[in-house]
């Protein structure tokens, strides 16, 4: 079965981490769905979230594959349904005087922030699940979307647990 | 004189590029301050979002690397004070009946939203630019951040302007 998968990857914070892993991805084949690299409150060891889209047995070969990463800290497949996971887009959308009133309802409809406005132009940042994001740029697309920039997505645990090197206390 | 600069570049969407753009940066010895990698709504073009320090003439050598790539469609070296930058982050914060309300006023005040509350952590989802998620970073500190997930930075240029490849018209 298809599944899509989300891994939390903490990583040593060198230049060379990142080329490795995203290397190791496009060597074996496995499909990036989406990435993201931020920095963690360590800041010797940058945080890695990514989505794979494959069965069980594709995401346990990732899982094995990084593990061999002398630069892989940590990884975890975050659990199905027990983690919170949000993307960032910037959305450019033409925009002409009849058209303001609309625009500006589905922006507040939808909870996006209205963060440039020129002439011609309207550009909203919307944070929130891929769904709602691929929901809110059906409904832009009417107006003409002329740019759109997006992070990978981020994904946290619901709850208490947290995903921590080996190094630090649980 | 050290400078940051933000790169916009356009490149084919294969599972390879992003590994070779990324090697490049670690090979050449640039320093990567945040990196995020999104779909355009070209589903064959991808967009990565490149925040590098440096003086000119390292940015200059950057882009001239890049451009020898031949998955890089498009550089755009974005203009100082002419784009939007915003970054996603997801903290979550240890919490107590009595730092409750503390916790409340600072997420109104600066605009974060509360996504998740467990017996004794919260969870906050921020965007907005690097500076002021480094205050809000500050004032959360002093309950005890148990976790924090980011994305790198993207940016979009203000007004009517688009980063665009050259397939398309404009």
């Amino acid at each position: 079965m298809e599944n899509k998968t989300t891994l939390s990857v903490l990583v040593e914070n060198h230049a060379g981490v990142l080329s490795k892993v995203v290397g190791l991805f496009s060597r074996r084949g496995f499909n990036i769905d989406s990435l993201a690299v931020g920095e963690t409150d360590d800041p010797g060891i940058s945080r890695i979230t990514i989505e794979v889209s494959g069965d069980a047995y594709t995401a346990e070969q990732i899982e094995k594959q990084l593990n061999k990463l002398i630069q892989v800290i940590k990884i975890k497949r975050l659990p199905e349904g027990e983690f919170i996971s949000r993307t960032l887009t910037l959305f450019k959308v033409s925009f002409t005087a009849s058209k303001r009133a609309e625009i500006m309802d589905i922006a507040k409809l939808m909870g996006a922030k209205i963060v440039d406005v020129s002439q011609s132009t309207i550009t909203l940042e919307f944070t929130d699940t891929s769904e709602r994001t691929q929901i809110l740029e059906g409904l832009l697309r009417t107006f003409g979307i002329r740019e759109c920039v997006r992070t990978g997505a981020i994904a946290i645990e619901k709850g208490t647990t947290i995903t921590r090197s080996n190094k630090s206390s649980k």
